[in-house]
Order: structure tokens, then sequence, then C-alpha cells
């Protein structure tokens, strides 16, 4: 079995770049042709499902080719009910079978038994056919403390699977808890030293060795960003925040370790729904979405390669 | 519409106890006949779907006389992928259907848009049809930030839905984080003040009303929650942690206002399976598991109401 990091670095450098793009589906910004194709002129959860489901797996295959990872986003599918988690599942299989990584953005997290279950269910690790939903890696929430993610910390690891543990996100009210202060340390601080103590332990060995256990880090935080790459040495990020939430390559770049690993960048309405947006709109229409898409996800790789330490990647 | 704190009182009132009963199915625990009724022998997601399915309807059968909630734990549905996740559906239904308040047990949580997606899909509210799993009310997680809760906040308003904040969870380590105090004030506190001011945004007028906004507070940690029911007068409390997790009716009497009104007191395998357990065991065997049921609520309800003030409900 290879572990998660070592294949995450791999696809990095297979594909020459950090950019992770978000599938985040909502129906009024989806194609009129995909609705045309799917719906049937119907607004029930099957047909938006059905909507999501092409969608998604057109984007899929307009960006594998392009970048190593997508973070589908849960909220979205659970949204519609049954019909939607079965669209949520197919996704997650049709990137994998495209060859990229998967991170389940659900941001789950409980006690004990309960917190092993939803690893059970979402961190398939390296065999896709490991959990339900599987995914590589799975984002949780660490607020019931420590002791709730050593359960999915184990299931990652017995599956070659990671966890993105929340740190700072990229809200603008992402302090109002958690830079709660002790003795000048804000929570973050201290989440964030969690998640190296087990990022280090479930690091396979070497001195510049990620382990399985990473963190979410905003990009529309560049300062906290810099700091929280520094306590947290063996833990991959996801940075969301870049491009519709504001943040910028060189926000970002202090994500990175001077090699361009260390980090992915995650864009999802700045790519996925980029024919709505100047110049790709009145470039291609609406028509030709998926040029727009790709055309997106390049922009993107090319600002993360020419603005952060990734550019070596290439 | 009615909002959900009047439907929460009126149910605790009308079963005169404010006992609640968490569904947590787990495959090693059912009774062997649920298991041969469903699963033909087969052990795929779809067969213990089938027997979650089949164990939580009929233990509702046995516990609506008797209880005003039920608390099904999305996480053990979720972990079966689709088939569990149209049982989870399905056991709402039939939840609500029986007359139950259902507390949906999935402490979601995220940003923006993000957020508003998990509440259309999981807050009904009042009305059953008016999200696609049906639930009463949900438990979210508020490390994001008090910007988050906000489109909770909004659709439980808009459809007379409640909603619990994590505030000072059960488990063992729920200090690691909850506890990081800031001159002298732990980041829990903080948490339940963002809580008092939603739940008192929220409620409908009224001294004695409650809000549409409530907390999670564990039975486990009884001085919390007494200070903790202290400063959040407005917020209707869900206690877990009573019964197998060690918490006593003593423990939780502090929870609740002198009308016995204020709380729900969680116990989730105390009570669906209770044939496991003695004095239940000897006395029915797994063939009369429905029956070991109805005894360990009915011990439940008794417990709550001789040693907390629940008792003046009856």
């Amino acid at each position: 079995m290879t572990d998660y990091a070592t294949r995450l670095r791999r696809a990095v450098s297979a594909k020459g770049t950090p950019a992770c793009v978000g599938l985040d589906p909502r129906l009024k910004q989806l194609p009129p042709e995909v609705i045309a194709r799917t719906t049937s002129g119907r607004t029930d959860a099957a047909a938006v499902a059905r909507a999501y489901g092409e969608f998604c797996r057109r984007v899929i295959d307009v960006v594998a080719p392009l970048v190593p990872v997508v973070k589908p986003q849960a909220a979205f599918f659970e949204e519609l009910g049954p019909p939607g988690m079965d669209a949520l599942a197919e996704v997650i299989r049709s990137a994998r079978n495209a060859g990229l990584i998967v991170i389940c953005d659900a941001k789950r997290g409980d006690i004990g038994s309960t917190a092993e279950a939803y690893a059970r269910g979402y961190l398939a690790g390296e065999d896709p056919d490991a959990a339900a939903w599987g995914a590589d890696a799975l984002t949780v929430n660490p607020y019931l403390g420590v002791d709730t993610l050593q359960p999915f910390v184990d299931i990652a690891v017995e599956r070659g699977g990671g966890l993105y543990v929340l740190v700072r996100t990229s809200n603008p009210g992402a302090g109002t808890f958690q830079d709660h202060r002790s003795d000048g340390k804000p929570l973050f601080t201290k989440v964030a030293e969690a998640v190296e103590t087990l990022a280090h332990q479930t690091a396979s060995g070497g001195a510049d060795e990620y382990g399985a256990v990473g963190a979410v880090v905003g990009a529309t935080y560049p300062e906290e960003l810099a700091e929280l790459r520094g306590l947290m040495p063996h833990a991959p990020l996801l940075v969301p925040g870049y491009g519709s939430q504001g943040g910028t390559a060189a926000d970002v770049a202090a994500a990175f370790q001077s090699d361009g690993q260390g980090a992915v960048v995650n864009s999802s309405r700045g790519v996925i729904f980029a024919y709505e947006q100047e110049p790709y709109r009145s470039r291609y229409g609406l028509q030709n979405w998926e040029q727009a898409i790709e055309d997106a996800a390049r922009a993107m790789i090319e600002d993360l390669a020419r603005h952060t330490p990734a550019g070596v990647l290439l």
C-alpha cells in the first residue's frame, strides 16, 4: 500500500501543479445544455442529481489531464437527499477512474465509534472500493477534541487515506472562535500543534515526509498561513479561498516548501463556473462552457506557477 | 407555522418526559431476528441498510408512545453509502409519522452557501416534506465561526425547525479545544454566549420562551452543564451522555428549569440495545428485544422524573 502523502506528492509532480478543482454544483449556475440534457424540464431531486452528476463528470473530463486533485463538496449533493448521495458516490468514482486524488469536503466530526463510522464510510484511501464513498481523503472538524480525531487517523493510516483537519477557515468570521486566545496563543495554533503531532506520527519517515494528517488553512489569511506552515512541517495543507473568495497566488505562496510540495490550493466557482465570468463569458458564451473551464484551470495553474514555489514543478 | 421551541415544549408536556432515544444502529448489536428477517444472510450495504431500517422502525414503534423525541445518528447510515442514506430518510419519515420530534444528529458545519445547502437538506422544520431528510432539528458544529451558523438559523426560523450547536460535548477529550481559556474564560462559554444571542433573537417572545437555537451540552460534565444552563436561558439543551457514557439523572438535573422544560436528555445504546444488558437480557432474552427496549425506556423516564425537575411533567 502506498500512503496518502506519497500518492499526493506523485500526483502533484506528475501534473506539475498543486491546483485542486472544487466540485460544488449549484442548479442555478449549471450550463443550460447540461440542464436540458438531464432534467427533462423537471426540478425534483432525482432530476437535479442527474444534472449534478453529468456536470461534474464533464468537469472531471476537462480537468483530469491538468490537475492532480478534485474536491467534491458533500453539502450540495446532500441537499438533494438520497438521489444526491447516489450522484456524489458516482462523481467520486468517476474522478478516481480518471486518476484524480479525491478529497471529499464533508467536514465531519463526532466522538468514538461514531467518528469511526464516518471514517469507514468516506475514507477509502488507496482502494476506491474500500469505502462506500470512495474518497482518498476527507476534511474533518476538530471542535470535539483530539480524541475524536484518532478514529479518523487510524482508518486513514490503515487504508492509505488522508485527513485535512480544519485549522483556519477562509470565511470572514473564521476568527470568532478560532482566534480565542490563551496566553496570547489563539485556538487555531493549538489545533495546529495537535495536527502537527498527528502528522509527524503518521509520516512514513525521512526529514521531508508528510503524514496522513493535514490541515485546512484559508488563503484569505496569508499571515496565519505562513505561521501555520511553519508550525506544521509534516502536514499537507489544503488551502481554500483562492479566486472567488479573494485569495491570490501571492497570498498562498507561503503554503509551499521550496520544492513546490506541501499544499494543494483549491478553486471551486472560479473554475467550474468560469463560463459565467469574464473574460471567458465573452470569449466562449454559455455553449462552450467546457472550454471556459479548461482555460480557467490553465490560468490558475499558470498563476500558481508564476507566484508561488509551485513553479519549480513545471 | 408553529416554531420549534413551542412544538418541542408541547411534545415534552404531552409525553410527560424529556427523554430522547438515540437511533444509533450497529450491525453487530442488532437482534438476530431482525438480521434474519432482512438480510438473507448477506452483509452488503443494501442488506445492512434494510436491517437498520427495520430495526429503527420497530424501535420507533416501541418508544413513540413513551417519549417525545428521537435522535438518529447520521454517521451509522452514511457508513453504508447510498442505501444507508435511503434508510436514514425512511427512518426520519417513520418517526415523524409516529408523531415524534426528530433531531438529526449530523454535526454539520460549513461556510456561506454551503452551510445553507446543509440546512436546506436536513432542516425540514414543521413540514417533514420541506427537506430531503425531513428532520425537525439538526446538530451543528460552531468551529467555523458565528457567521457560518447564520444560514442554519435563517432556515430554521423560516421552517419552524431547531438547531443544537455543539457547546460542550460528552467525550473524555472534550476539553482539548473547548476548554482553551482566554482571560480565564474557556472557549465553550464563548460559544455559549453566541448561542444565547441567537436563541434570544429567535425566541418568539415572553420571558420563558426558548428560541430556535439550542445547545449540545454533555451529561458527563455536570458542573459545566449547570453553568451553561445559566448562561443560555433561551436555549433548549440537548444533553447526550446519559446512561452508557456514564451520566446519571442527578448529573443532568441542572439542565432543566423548575417546570421540567428546557432540555431533552438522550440515551442511545442504553435503550436501543437494552436486550444485551442486565437485567433485561436475563429477563427477556434476545427474542423479546422490543420488550427490553420498552422497559429500558420506561426506566429512563422514571429515573429522570425522580431525580430531575422533569418529575413535575408527569
